[in-house]
């Protein structure tokens, strides 16, 4: 046995929503070797002791834009086109390999310090994520997110975009035992034409990958594919066989419920956003609805240039609030709910069910520990009720993915912050904002 | 000099929202004392290196309940009067004067390790609450919230709670150079009658006192008060003059526009409870609306049975994202505006505003420090920005009140929190919860 928690409180998510305190937790090579109310016989190299700590599975945050960490801050408080036009995409365009691969690198060590193991990315620079995520330990199914506007002239083989995803998945596809997938994405509905949907719905099926997709976030956007096709977003990209794969949507705020049966049948997973689509004044999301309806519903934070930090904490509180808030019943989704959404479901949602998302024997050792002396954890009637209602990424004091601590106590022992933040300020900033000297940062 | 912040980023929260980078801030006798570019000529006796920090007022939470931290994640997901009947009201039945100091004293550890330097409270065994405010130095407006049903015998004199007010303002008004203040308090409309809004008004005036006031929180009582009066909650209790003395109305939900237009009038400050009023499905308070009728609006967290912290951190971001998500506009409520309404609009509502809420030379040194080198914050485009969308309370690494630190590096040299936790397992606990076994914290 590598390592062993002792005395602690263990949140399965297992199917009873089983809760262990004062237990024993026991990692070898990787894996969830051992979970007991005694500790066990076989001596461990390590015993890291967890009195007044929780231990849960890592939080899987579904819809991620990494390398917009270098945009955080710099545009709030702004109309969606605005925002987009004036301010993210003219920055967008200056972002190269090196700069991404900074901000992302910069990104998963904000996710670990917040307890996520494992994340789902669409952007573009996917080489230099695809290395950040290699060399970081984290979890991550990466897809380079396709735009193509009338007018483009389109054959797969040679669509950039495409060439990329190819190149992708013929040298990250699988890395490390799966540690790293690549997915297809198709960036939105609005964003592109039906070539391109057939296209990638083709090679995603052929090749047996996943899918990213932006579905329905605005009613600006749904409403005009309803006035433009007479039929859904959720109904036009599955008539292109979009959802013939395992497919991720994020946002599913305009959703009909008609939108909710076809995807649920496709067992599409929704992405909810719920700070994003505050923030961006998009709306809130069905939750209710969409889980009636069958769908699996997971969480995402967005990029952190509409959240702003990668938190999923917020995101789980968030979710449980605003089903209340939208819905008038505060018995809508409950705390066992939310942390679901954040762990089981997530999982689901990447393929990863079998993997992680609980702490089972035999299952990949993705986990977290947080620190439960604090004054905001006292009393602690209810473990669940105070992950989801009092906690905070903040109190995450390890993050294990396949028993390898990547966060503990302020370090990030696959990632060097301080090399990272100088890369950011010497090389990455002054790059993309270099026709902007207003906005160097502070 | 006293105390010197050098090298900081100081947030001034002044009428130009200015923003200081890498600036000196000293304090003198509990006061600002200097502010400025360069450090100053006299010898501070000591010196708190601020480089990589900010430093802000310190946040003004104008609704709380605290002893409730005993009940904290005791009771979620319930319908309204299933948890106030079942669950709240049966344990605060249980509460005496000693458990209600351990409770008081755990959340003001709590809402110190946040940020939160002041505060308004409402509840009940209020000398209790006063000794732990006394000992902890954290500002504190303390009300005794009143309740009184049709048939209960009036007499202001016999009425346990009025005498519970008249020896509050004998024994605490205005205590330690009026760190302490004394309030009247309606708990609402639809839990008392109009001899005691008549009785507390005429005291209030007389004593001139503030007064704290639950107005409008659900849309049940609201319209029940329409029904049964013709006037809304508002319009009846200034019939009975609630208003003439400087008031905080909490919630404020289902506020018509009249009743906004009347409330600004009376300079009534509306203390927005945004996490609160969704995690009861209350509804979300117009605060566009509220401010555009010239009203000024506060946040406050509730007690922590409904929210579940006292992290400010959490309404601020809260009160920006709803707001656009109630409007369907991303430009309403701004970062600025957020953060007035934690400090500058928080000062107003509880009659601070010539001793804090700003940072400002002869103010009162009620400040905070955030560290802002974590993931989280970088880069940091905008201070103002990272405050309300990227931070937590967890960022805070030091809260000063009057001069004095409180809460450092997870210690509160006020506090002996060990001895409190102590004090609500062995005894506020096992009494609150007494005939109720299988609730026993974890």
């Amino acid at each position: 046995m590598d390592t062993l928690f002792s005395h602690v409180s263990i949140v399965t998510m297992d199917d009873r929503m089983s809760v262990w305190t004062d237990s024993f937790l026991g990692v070898t090579d990787g894996k969830i070797s051992y979970l007991g109310k005694k500790a066990p016989e076989e001596q461990p190299q390590t015993i890291i002791d967890g009195s007044g700590m929780v231990l849960m599975p890592g939080l899987i945050n579904c819809h991620t834009h990494l390398p917009m960490t270098i945009l955080r801050g710099y545009a709030d408080d702004l109309k969606l086109q605005e925002w987009l036009n004036d301010y993210i995409f003219p920055r967008e365009a200056h972002l190269d390999d090196r700069a991404v691969k900074a901000a992302a690198q910069l990104a998963i060590a904000e996710c670990l310090r917040f307890g996520v193991t494992s994340v789902s990315d669409m952007y573009d620079h996917c080489d230099a994520i695809c290395q950040a995520v290699a060399e970081s330990g984290i979890k991550a199914n990466i897809s380079r997110g396709m735009t193509m506007f009338l007018g483009d002239e389109f054959d797969f083989e040679k669509f950039p975009a495409c060439q990329e995803l190819v190149a992708l998945r013929d040298k990250w596809q699988g890395y490390d035992n799966g540690r790293i997938k690549i997915e297809a994405s198709v960036h939105a509905e609005y964003t592109s034409t039906y070539q391109l949907w057939d296209a990638l719905a083709e090679f995603a099926i052929n090749e047996k990958l996943g899918m990213q997709v932006h579905l329905s976030e605005t009613k600006r956007e749904h409403d005009e594919c309803v006035e433009k096709y007479g039929l859904t977003p959720a109904q036009l990209l599955d008539c292109h066989h979009l959802f013939d794969v395992p497919t991720v949507a994020a946002h599913c705020v305009w959703l009909t419920e008609e939108d909710m049966r076809l995807l649920a049948k496709r067992h599409v997973s929704a992405a909810h956003c719920p700070v994003s689509n505050l923030k961006l004044a998009s709306g809130c999301a069905d939750v209710m609805g969409m889980v009636k309806a069958g769908m699996n519903v997971c969480l995402g934070t967005d990029s952190v240039a509409s959240n702003n930090n990668h938190d999923l904490f917020e995101e789980i509180k968030a979710a449980a609030l605003m089903a209340k808030g939208k819905t008038g019943d505060p018995t809508a989704v409950p705390a066992e709910a939310a942390l679901m959404m954040a762990t089981v479901c997530g999982a689901r949602a990447q393929g990863r069910e079998k993997e992680c998302g609980q702490l089972k024997l035999g299952m990949d050792a993705d986990l977290i520990m947080l620190d439960f002396t604090q004054p905001h954890h006292i009393p602690c009637h209810n473990i669940l009720s105070n992950l989801v209602y009092a906690a905070s990424g903040h109190d995450v004091v390890l993050t294990m993915v396949r028993g390898k601590i990547l966060y503990a106590a302020g370090k990030w022992p696959t990632i060097d912050l301080a090399a990272v933040a100088k890369e950011l300020h010497d090389y990455a900033i002054p790059k993309v904002f270099a026709d902007d000297p207003e906005e160097q940062p502070q």
